[in-house]
């Protein structure tokens, strides 16, 4: 949620990614900053911090939290990554690359599954302050 | 060719892409940099380098070159950024997002579509220097 708000106060879309270990430790935690490079979505940025303070190409035990479905690009970055859990609140039928558009990281062909698990934690929340955004935004 | 050589004296796998303008300029050029960073794939690091040259979030008008088709995470990524075209030369039956696995690229739920072209410059080349990377690789 906080991360979400400072997103907005730069005004960034609110998207906010958490990556924790097994332990359910914090690993790093992303938003989203596409404002000046579209491909800056906050799962590739928590992954690629994850990543440098692990010292370690995959994030093997680790799982991702994201307040909106990550998009293709950001689900197939967790397969690549080998993260074992995404977990998402809401549903995006735009981009939807877990569920709603593609199941990119339950897909049999690729070398590596992910279990994708979607959550209800501050649905509501989440869903008001991303209408809010697009509302007061071009994008 | 000069770039995937290159990639492989730096012990990377030999994958180069090329952004070019719609005077067929280049704009910038990216290898593969996936030792330290598996997401560190050539397109997207052609795509922001370019962004950043053009000093623009979209690549409209913009076509990328690249030796090996890219995978769903790049294909999504040419999407987001509106690059105009896409042309390739080897398949990747493993990961290919444009047309092996997926073909993010002309999928009309999306709000943007590219040209996806498959061209056979040094085919046979690129081949020889992707099979003897992962001969020699434990990748």
């Amino acid at each position: 949620m906080t991360g979400c708000k400072k997103a907005i106060e730069q005004n960034e879309i609110p998207v906010c990614a958490i990556v924790v270990d097994e332990n359910n430790s914090i690993v790093s935690k992303a938003i989203n900053r596409t404002k000046m490079d579209v491909l800056g979505h906050a799962e590739i940025r928590a992954i690629k911090k994850a990543a440098k303070k692990l010292k370690s190409r995959y994030l093997y035990n680790c799982k991702i939290y994201v307040n909106l479905e990550p998009c293709i690009m950001c689900a197939f970055a967790c397969v690549l990554s080998r993260i074992s859990e995404i977990v998402y609140v809401l549903r995006d039928q735009k981009f939807g690359g877990v569920y709603s558009l593609y199941q990119i990281p339950i897909d049999i062909r690729l070398n590596h599954r992910i279990i994708v698990r979607k959550a209800s934690y501050f649905e509501e929340e989440f869903k008001e302050l991303l209408r809010k955004f697009f509302k007061n935004s071009n994008l």
